[in-house]
């Protein structure tokens, strides 16, 4: 099948099947293991209702058998009663999203659709465990919701078995298939190239494709960038970037870059300079050298974060010497 | 004339006809009055050494009638014996570069090639001195030095002048022609327009291309790796990204880009972690809101350097309102 042709700038700007879908407290509580009060909750809330951003995803729907209510806060599950106490019935254009991580959910836990404030469930999934995460997006779209699929790690994913997946993924009931750079070891021309794997196997099946981008090598916004000129639609953003590791792609850079006059950055901005910024120092998110690293290496960003809570925080060439990359001189 | 292709990755990252410039001294000094102390700028010039970079800029080659010297440190006018304080002979590979401002340098202080360490004299220019620098161009190539011209703020030239200035250049003594990107306005994809302008009327005149990127948008390190794929062979990087405002495309991102054999990136950590970081505080570059507001609206920084050194930093959302961008909500 042939790829169509590069989207034109003028139809990027104002194209209305854009959407975006904010991660800031999903991903973010990666770093404060989702331990957010509820009014840093509800200001992102009403910023992406203000905003017109199209979804928000809250946090996670994983398991109490897996991770202990006593060390985690309330959008690791993302209970019925917590999500309302938020949003009530969130009779808003904002569509709710959930994360549902394969291996670390029970979808038993996921109520029918009718009894939920919820629209979509997102699976994600490292490559092996897509057999898995097929099912639990066939019991989501069984019990009403719009579902995606996270295909994480992607910049370590053998091209046959990419492939394959797609296929997979291609003829499975769910409706959006996400590019995830969870290393943010991703190049906008290896982005280019999965774009367009993720495009001949799904276009033709009638599936989105979305993008979710870390910024290790500050490269988040250009690989989203990219992914949009290919027809990418859903673009995932956090505020300021709030998100693990080095971050996401940050809201207001990719919302100033839209500028689609169904979004307006100031309830942006404003959420981020009272509730999202004052959170920096204890969250410790954003893009460093120690990030730079592991995403230049295209290994998880774990050892950089456990390296940041270390007392040689700064010392980069100490992490350089112990990431084995010594060099001669 | 056809544009050649894209550069093959492979291509890339080998090849030895990529050079690099670090600016952190003469793009950072634009923070600090280049009021380096002598260490500093040893560090930095050793780094380079040590590291395999190509070129330093190791300051501005400015007039003292313009800027007086007890307002601004030496690197602001490079004069001979302050040059040689730090490099002595230069008895290296590493060769040297000092940027001539169009109305702010003066060419009778540029020494004889004989008389000076310096290798390069860079002049940078709005287009509207263009015919100035081809002046000081032609006097600097005549005293015996390489030549390039930082054409500034490329964002905002209109398409018929480009072409016309670009005709000019191409006929001219320069060997080197620079896309700078003052404002950290340009998207990847502008940059791959301008850049096959820039290829169109450089290519057949045996002229290099280089670029200067800035990072209001998070872009400079992306912009920088379009430019590659067309083949830009100069490519200026600070350590840290140390430059005006939001910074320089940053030298430990693109030399890691590159894992071009020639390139250590050991020397260039060890001298962020000592030697530039430190001066984080003081000089205050680097990616933040008000700079995204300055790239996303094509204008100069300074509205937003001004702004951080007010009391009214990290209130984005008066400075947006300031910028004029209100919206309804």
């Amino acid at each position: 099948m042939a790829i169509s042709e590069d989207r034109d700038f003028h139809e990027v700007v104002s194209d209305s099947e854009i959407k975006i879908m904010d991660c800031t407290i999903r991903d973010g509580g990666l770093m404060n293991n989702h331990l957010f009060n509820d009014e840093t909750v509800k200001a992102v809330y009403d910023a992406c209702v203000t905003s017109g951003i199209d979804y928000m995803e809250i946090g996670y729907k994983n398991t109490t058998r897996i991770f202990s209510p006593s060390d985690y806060g309330a959008w690791k599950f993302c209970r019925e009663e917590d999500i309302r106490r938020i949003v009530g019935e969130n009779d808003t254009h904002l569509k709710l999203s959930a994360m549902a991580d394969a291996e670390k959910s029970d979808y038993r836990d996921i109520l029918p659709k009718d009894k939920s404030v919820l629209d979509m469930i997102r699976v994600a999934a490292y490559i092996h465990q897509v057999p898995l995460a097929l099912d639990m997006i066939k019991d989501a779209h069984d019990k009403g919701y719009e579902t995606a699929i996270n295909l994480m790690a992607v910049s370590v994913i053998e091209i046959d078995d990419l492939d394959k997946t797609l296929e997979l993924l291609a003829s499975s009931e769910v409706t959006i298939i996400y590019i995830v750079d969870s290393y943010g070891a991703l190049l906008p021309r290896q982005t280019r190239s999965i774009m367009k794997k993720f495009l001949y196997h799904a276009e033709s099946a009638g599936k989105q494709i979305g993008i979710h981008a870390h910024n290790n090598r500050q490269l988040a916004l250009a690989n989203t960038l990219e992914a949009i000129n290919l027809k990418a639609n859903i673009l995932d953003a956090s505020m300021a970037g709030c998100g693990r590791g080095a971050g996401n792609c940050q809201m207001e850079l990719l919302m100033s870059f839209l500028h689609n006059p169904k979004y307006r950055l100031r309830p942006v901005l404003e959420c981020i300079q009272y509730h999202i910024e004052p959170l920096r120092d204890k969250l410790l998110w954003g893009y460093d050298i120690p990030y730079m690293m592991t995403g230049h290496l295209n290994i998880h960003p774990g050892v950089a974060m456990q390296f940041n809570l270390g007392r040689d925080k700064g010392n980069i060439v100490k992490l350089f010497n112990l990431l084995g990359r010594g060099e001669g001189g």
